[in-house]
């Protein structure tokens, strides 16, 4: 139980910075201190960063991406390509995937995978408006970007049954040895794909 | 160089989150988006509450504590010994020590240690000021609780050698073992002094 030592807004500071993924209660103070500290620097340019996100960020209603605008940036961009739709988790993995400039299409953002042990349904997650977008004859292929994982693969699976009579190509992003990556640390699960998935040289 | 993609507003966000202690770019990223996924739970609060921060903290006229009143709680608290004034280099250290409840005491914050390589010398500590208090006829006893470092300990001789006539005892804080700490992982430094401080038991 921490003591309220610097009045109790201080104290509430110091308990919503700690909500952040990334900080501790420890962490949180020695923050809230540099905020305080960088009053005009910091801390008053935080709180119109906020603000101005709380009144202007809104999830896109075509893809789910979070943006300032509706429909999205990326929805927006005429230079996408508008016959590839890739489908994401999450907003976190879309952000990486531009990052890396990985391709110039549009996304898709499910809000989750299914998750039978978390409770999460199909119905917790945007399939349904995804199957609508399959349908539209401008797409022609929808490329399945989600984690290797058990969840991510199930939900794989389950979206490419529903995609069948969509007319679009369903695919998936490539196993294999990461870039930089040595074969001696490398699981035998992805060694075997690598192998498998061989390309020509 | 980090890609915009979704709206300057939302970089402008991770940047200014980048800044806090303990936060990256990349978890600076995570924080924003978990920001925004839980806006009604958290990044409203938090918006209000460092709006809060900005209208309400001040530095404490006497102490240099951070409060939202001035003279802050410790300073206007009649409980606590107005003869002892326990000197730190930081608020956080004042706060590290009134976690402890360490001493029912006053404070006296100096905004740093003298450092003549990062050009820090006494003018741009709160030196003279807490001089000024420990002519007072109540105070009879400046406990320094500086940092066991050079730079620390450098301060501490500097400020003794000023409170020289203030009629006040000047002290320190113990050099020992941690408690629940091993003597086999100890330096020599804080093992000899440890030694030579040895108490009856």
């Amino acid at each position: 139980m921490p003591v309220a030592i610097a009045g109790p807004e201080i104290e509430r500071l110091i308990q919503l910075l700690a909500r952040l993924p990334g900080l501790g209660p420890r962490s949180a103070r020695r923050a809230a201190l540099h905020l305080i500290k960088k009053r005009e620097m910091l801390m008053a340019p935080l709180q119109a960063a906020l603000q101005t996100a709380l009144d202007k960020i809104e999830i896109c209603r075509t893809c789910g991406n979070i943006d300032t605008q509706n429909p999205c940036t990326v929805c927006a961009d005429p230079r996408r390509d508008p016959s590839v739709i890739v489908v994401v988790a999450d907003v976190a993995d879309l952000w990486a995937l531009e990052r890396a400039h990985a391709l110039n299409a549009r996304y898709h953002v499910l809000g989750g995978t299914l998750s039978p042990l978390d409770g999460v349904g199909p119905h917790d997650l945007t399939i349904d408006a995804l199957v609508t977008r399959a349908h539209d004859a401008a797409v022609k292929e929808i490329v399945l970007a989600l984690n290797a994982t058990v969840d991510g693969q199930t939900t794989a699976h389950y979206v490419t049954d529903l995609l069948q009579d969509a007319g679009v190509s369903v695919t998936r992003l490539a196993h294999g040895v990461p870039v930089g990556g040595e074969l001696d640390y490398l699981d035998e699960g992805t060694l075997s794909a690598a192998m498998r998935q061989r390309t020509p040289f």
